[in-house]
């Protein structure tokens, strides 16, 4: 295409200017982010809903200073998220008007919909006397700012609002490159209870082209790096049925069947000598590692040994033959006991044959595999298994989360790509998420690709005591974020 | 052996008219059983140690009455047990002096010196509500007698002592026809903690050439049958330990070994797809059922559809391939998993690697498997199997309990079964326990064979509310009991 890009050029200059002069004051301003973290919006705590709230309001407040057109608190069933809109400023036509849907041909209907997800809500502060300075009591210390949410996550926040200043200062356009919508959620720190609800009534507002969920880390402090996908996950509760009662094992034992042996049996079966799952086609619909992505993730500088022995603090790394520790993490699906409990657990001995046998399971899942089908496959495995005289039951009651995955050709994840390299003048790597969290639901029900483009640290002591931000951490993101707009805009223009 | 036997030739006549005489005065008389029975001896109680106690001095009195030369209470560390000592009559000899050993040509070297062991304590009678007619005001109601301890094991004692009697009257001599001891404990309701102890100090004074316990049951009403061997008992506890904390499975699940699976595993290991058990060896001293044990077993009218439904309420018998129920339950070693606990086993789901899993095991042996062998055998199994990562630990305290085997053609089961035949006037089939009690201590510790001669019924409902017994079957063991002293001193005369 010939066509000159809806934006003006790439201003690096013009970006690290402008944040390099409104950082410290976008961070300990009277309007800064330390005033947001002085404010202990734990959502957990029923005790805090006013302060969840109050957040929120602060939040309003400062949406309005960077200059949002439009600014709504979304109420839920728990607590608020805040929603924002600036819809996309194109030189060539006249100004979009806020609200209404770009039909084709009208203003608005090349521009890239971003959706920005991030939280205000944090966690607990507890134990407070482990923190070496008061948890709402932002504090710096050298180039760290010690407060909870400082990089969980409202720091992140504060990153995105100072870089869309910077790239309308840089771009000198009123609007952005992007068509611009903020939502941070009020409850992410207790498990987004309501956050699906609110997309799916949402959605016809959202509509995003793409959703920047800024509300992680790169991989370490000189390897920039996004993170492309999240593991599904689906849980079950098996139960084996033997006996009405616990039996005698002296009278008994060794004439009926032990629910115990058999679930442990059974349980056994559920993974190979290879470490890979045995239900039938459990890896059917798993997208399989590219070389490229193999390639890219051998490149990241992970010490395995560090991880074992200090991070996880267990014996060794184990997993499915043929996969590094970071493919098993990050690109593979597991099936984990989570508990397991029958007969007698007290102290001495007691010489039954139990009558019931229990276990929880958790499986991760990779893209694309189906919550639903893993726990059928499930039933359909355990049906064929139950050994005679006993009964087994299967509950699963949830739904499950769906994994999430951007494939690297994206040319969404190629222009954050592109502006995390302008921002932190090295080479970008690719990361995934072991875990599952509401950010999947984001891409299952709007329909749209994730990127997970945050600036904490690995050691940033997220849900701990003295969580911290490495303030040049975020004055580097909100350099990125600056860029991102011009990215997506270019990519979306050419 | 062309020699005269030492004792007069059996008398069923005189035995039966004796039983038959007096058997109604030694159930309910002011002497009887109704009055042993009226006291509370709840050894596992620590307010009924002077019960017990009482109990113990209604035994003396007892046995006073009966004519037994030697009486003692034995005290031990807990409850007491009762000590009497009749000397064989041999009547072409000197009597023997009470208390002093037999020596080769001396009188009373060629007798049959008989230990019965029995008990004088009762299992607590709770839920009280549950019994039509309080649980220490025996009640007949038509040929039964209801009580706490009226089979279990007050009545079998009483049997014994009816039974001698009858056995002087038949034969017209002024002590038995064989060296008679009894021993009757004082706690084998509260597991018989010192009851080893005891033999071991006594163990010269005791010396039997064999051990009959009167403590069990025949296989029903209308099929005599003497109990061969009871099963021993091991146990251990296997603990797996991973991380030193449970760890998120979205960060670590499929990167490190889980415990729980690991566990499941190994558990599963200890059988084979024929339900043997897999420890390297533990087969190795089992003594084989014989052909003729097995057809024995075959005879028994044994409904299986019965037991698995009625008594077991369980959905299937199951078990070691090639092997019948009954086989399985008394004549085949085990290793139950009694109980099984790691992880998280409250509500919902917790999505973690959990840091340790742990199982309680028990192993149920036949002759002449040895319990420390198996632990040993389980270490080692143990410790080739233990996955990368992970550390198995293995605890087993206790010394466990012997099994113990009394041989088909031994000459003492078979002078007891035609004692049986004689009183029952039925062919007498054989049985053994599927449980582990201190009775096994009796064969290890003693050096001496142990035939189960009991005269309950299946449904005495022992340690249950409304316990019982069949007076008919009372009756019938007194006989057996008078025709076994003839048989025994025959049987080492011929």
């Amino acid at each position: 295409m010939v066509e000159t890009p809806a934006v003006a050029p790439p201003g690096s200059d013009a970006v690290t200017r402008f944040v390099d002069a409104h950082f410290d004051e976008a961070i300990l301003g009277a309007d800064g982010l330390a005033g947001w973290l002085r404010i202990p919006s734990v959502s957990a705590d029923p005790a805090h809903a006013a302060d969840v709230a109050a957040s929120a309001e602060w939040l309003v407040s400062a949406l309005k200073r960077t200059g949002f057109p439009t600014i709504e608190i979304w109420p839920t069933a728990g607590a608020p998220s805040v929603y924002a809109h600036w819809p996309v400023h194109e030189p060539n036509r006249p100004a979009h008007v806020p609200g209404s849907a770009p039909v084709p041909g009208a203003p608005g209907d090349r521009a890239v919909r971003v959706l920005v997800y991030g939280h205000h809500d944090v966690q607990p502060a507890d134990p407070a006397e482990a923190w070496h300075t008061p948890a709402f009591e932002p504090t710096v210390r050298g180039d760290e700012l010690f407060a909870r949410g400082a990089i969980d996550d409202k720091g992140q926040v504060i990153a995105h609002l100072l870089g869309l200043r910077a790239h309308l200062a840089a771009t000198g356009a009123p609007g952005p490159a992007v068509d611009l919508t903020l939502l941070i959620e009020g409850e992410e720190e207790s498990g987004s209870p309501h956050f699906a609800d609110l997309l799916r009534a949402r959605a016809d507002t959202l509509r995003p082209d793409v959703v920047i969920v800024s509300d992680t880390s790169v991989f370490a402090r000189d390897t920039p790096s996004l993170c492309t996908g999240m593991r599904g996950l689906i849980d079950a509760e098996i139960a084996v049925f033997g006996a009405e009662t616990d039996l005698h094992s002296g009278s008994f034992g060794g004439g009926v069947p032990n629910p115990l042996t058999a679930l442990a049996r059974l349980l056994a079966g559920l993974h190979d000598d290879d470490g890979r799952v045995t239900l039938p086609g459990f890896y059917d619909r798993v997208v399989p590692l590219s070389a490229r992505e193999r390639e890219l993730f051998a490149r990241l500088p992970f010490d395995e040994a560090h991880w074992v022995g200090v991070t996880a603090r267990a014996g060794a790394a184990a997993g499915e033959r043929g996969f590094s520790t970071l493919e098993r993490l990050w690109a593979r699906p597991t099936a984990e006991v989570n508990g397991m409990w029958g007969g007698y657990t007290g102290p001495g001995a007691k010489t039954i044959v139990p009558a019931s046998a229990h276990a929880k399971l958790s499986f991760r899942l990779v893209s694309d595999q189906r919550p639903g089908e893993v726990v059928e496959a499930l039933r359909s495995w355990l049906a064929t298994r139950a050994p005679a005289g006993l009964r087994v039951e299967v509950k699963a009651p949830g739904p499950g989360v769906s994994p999430c995955l951007t494939p690297l050709d994206a040319p969404e994840l190629q222009a954050a790509s592109r502006a995390m390299a302008r921002a932190f003048g090295r080479e970008v790597l690719y990361t995934r998420e072991g875990g599952s969290g509401p950010e999947a639901d984001l891409a299952a029900i709007l329909g749209a690709p994730v990127i997970f483009m945050g600036f904490g640290l690995p050691d940033d002591r997220i849900h701990a005591p003295n969580e911290r931000v490495v303030l040049p951490m975020l004055r580097t993101g909100a350099r990125a974020i600056a860029y991102l707009w011009d990215e997506l805009a270019a990519s979306a223009a050419s």
